[in-house]
């Protein structure tokens, strides 16, 4: 009854959102886990809704964990991937938001390369907007998979130090991650080359910046890695993937530094002996194909989630 | 019963239809604007039944209305969508028709840059073919739905003055429209750039040529307004946007010469600035919006009217 | 009972089986071409289950025969076309491995430019895994589907003349067909340039090699010609698509010379004129558009198959 109330109607971002905003999301995503692991998700939950995935940058990965969440619940799921070229103007943005009222989409779920498109989208759009990545800004599924992750893993979502490590400032990963894991109450440590490691990302949360790996990785509980993007390097922000190992790599030996049993998660795909060691990838501390599982499992309860708050009155 | 009779195979176009004929799918779209509305159209219409989206020109606004159609009445969709360079002999399109037959399609959506493809197509397919737009020729949907948007906003479907704006002469659009508000029963008139507006033209249904935009505006319930094609302008066809609009775009002075509450439609997406303003497109007279929704009613009705059509004796 | 301890786990290649592990799928799919054909295939077959087209080459007939397959069965179809570009190196393709598991696929369809990429995912992945082509290697849906189309045609698989025509060395067909057809009992003559058609074929099963077109057609019971390749043809391993068609195209002539009534083959799509003359493709003897209805039921019965084999404990 009362927790009605508490539903919320789209889901732009982790920043602003209470730990009692939170957790019903990852309560309603465990049994998800349960339900898709025995095949047994209830189809008629989204019976007759329509979620469009509408991704104006590609990513086979997310698209797919979103279209199967959809699915699994019964949802007609349509794929609408738009060339961000032909979609140049925030005006003809809206003029696709009409588009998308007319057609009754109830779910929609946006993937944009300019921080801001989802809110924008979510002003004009008679459907529930959910966040798949804008820009530098957030990727609020991310950094509910990465929670509900370390959550079942180790007992517990508060008072853990958490390490996240590589190109933070271009990062949404890492801002969503921020604004979730602060809320919750934990410490987060950040490291990466200056170029990449805004100074205002202090201001974000409990957050300490640090310029040495093994420094930052010390005692840690999870150890976090993100994907280098290839073009920061041809703009001379990175002098080479050799280079970049050495010093911000994730290997066995810095991973000794870290807590017994620390967690190492990547959002993916990796790129192996650049960010992170295959060894350390592969480990048995490893949980990045946990992370994939909890995305399926998170995108469930989010859809779920959003379409009850449209059902009640 | 007797109605059966009028159940059409294809739909290939709006020319060589009667009244009788066009009517039905307008009626029968209007429950399918209530039941889409209410999330509840019968997902048993088309239970079994695959549709082939079969997409020669990329549209992901029109796929993805058919595609929503068909699954809201519980057909297995597919869409297949086709580089044109690899398909450039007629021989190839009826190896495709072969294949279409063996994978035992049921209804198939065709949008083909020739003109005629579908029709090609129709005489080879077990199939039900339903024509997406062939070359300049016909797009007979968007004229189904152009006219129960009008019927739904005016009351009526005849005696209506309509101004249609643009590249006539290329218009797919337009030629559909032409033949069904003629049909229905409508006065025409059509405006544009001499060089994209065939005199031709005039000798289909009630049509008056128009060369002066205000003129052609004047007193009319319903002013259409066309897409320009930019391909148009590389031809030395159009000057440049800027005069294009200033002698054919439709904006507030214009529009207030039309009939008081005179409709404004797009079959979109629109060049804002282009052919139409911005606060025209936007007004309350602007249909635009609730166009793209009778498109979805609009192909749920010509899926199951075509479906049934199938399953009579 | 017994049967279940024949059921497969996964389907990547025809050679090693036998003919009681062949035939089965043969059978089960009579009655799916029955299914398909009065739009009553069982809907619940696969309900709750996760089929993921994961496809390295785009082939837009393959990917839709088994996405047609696995609808008619219920399951959720997803599509992921991935460009090879960006997966280069073996590593990254157990990371998609990793992902696959995670998102709780049940059935995987593989198509990968390097032969055994298949096989390497069926190693990492629990999914079951179907190999819809790699590299030059196995193409076992298609060796099955022409079986089916054989055996229905002509009333058995077994002591036939089957005279095989073309690429022979870089087919994948080809490699699957000879296995299936010399295990289930039949004579298998290969013909082609000498460029395409290395001596190693002869080891393959019971399997002639000819270098003159009319020879090798002269009193088959079953011509299958093979689509040409057109970057053969750059490689200066083909003089010309007049000279290929001279001296191995399959016209009315050389048709005469196999035995009366004898089956035309080609897995499609067709190069007409090249390797096959149009009458010839075109005419009674052909069954070329039956092999696409049989490869639709040919994958709803290797689905269906490989997820009970999941199922049984």
């Amino acid at each position: 009854m009362l927790e009605r109330s508490f539903l919320p109607r789209h889901l732009l971002g982790i920043e602003g959102l209470t730990a009692d905003q939170i957790v019903p999301f990852l309560d309603l995503a465990e049994s998800y886990v349960l339900l898709s692991r025995s095949r047994s998700a209830p189809r008629d939950a989204l019976r007759g809704q329509t979620v469009i995935n509408l991704f104006f940058e590609d990513s086979t990965r997310t698209r797919t964990s979103f279209e199967l969440a959809g699915k699994r619940l019964g949802a007609d799921v349509i794929n609408m991937t738009v060339a961000t070229s032909s979609v140049n103007k925030g005006e003809t943005l809206l003029d696709t938001a009409s588009t998308l009222n007319a057609m009754r989409c109830d779910l929609l779920v946006v993937r944009h390369a300019q921080s801001g498109a989802p809110a924008l989208l979510s002003q004009k759009v008679e459907a529930s907007v959910i966040n798949a990545g804008d820009g530098t800004h957030e990727h609020p599924t991310q950094a509910l998979l990465d929670a509900l992750t370390i959550r079942r893993r180790l007992g517990r979502l508060n008072d853990l130090t958490i390490t996240i490590c590589g190109d933070i400032g271009h990062s949404r990963v890492a801002r969503s991650n921020i604004h979730l894991l602060s809320t919750m109450g934990n410490s987060i440590r950040l490291v990466g080359p200056p170029t990449l490691l805004p100074s205002t990302m202090a201001q974000l949360g409990n957050v300490s910046l640090y310029s040495d790996m093994d420094e930052a990785v010390r005692g840690a509980d999870v150890v976090m890695s993100l994907r280098l993007q290839k073009e920061r390097m041809g703009a001379g922000l990175i002098p080479s993937t050799r280079e970049y190992f050495r010093f911000f790599g994730l290997d066995k030996r810095r991973l000794g530094l870290a807590a017994p049993n620390a967690l190492v998660m990547h959002p993916g795909p990796m790129n192996r002996g650049v960010e992170i060691s295959s060894d350390v990838a592969d480990s048995d501390q490893s949980v990045i194909s946990e992370q994939v599982e909890m995305g399926v499992a998170i995108r469930m309860a989010v859809l779920d989630r959003l379409s009850r708050a449209r059902m009640s009155p």
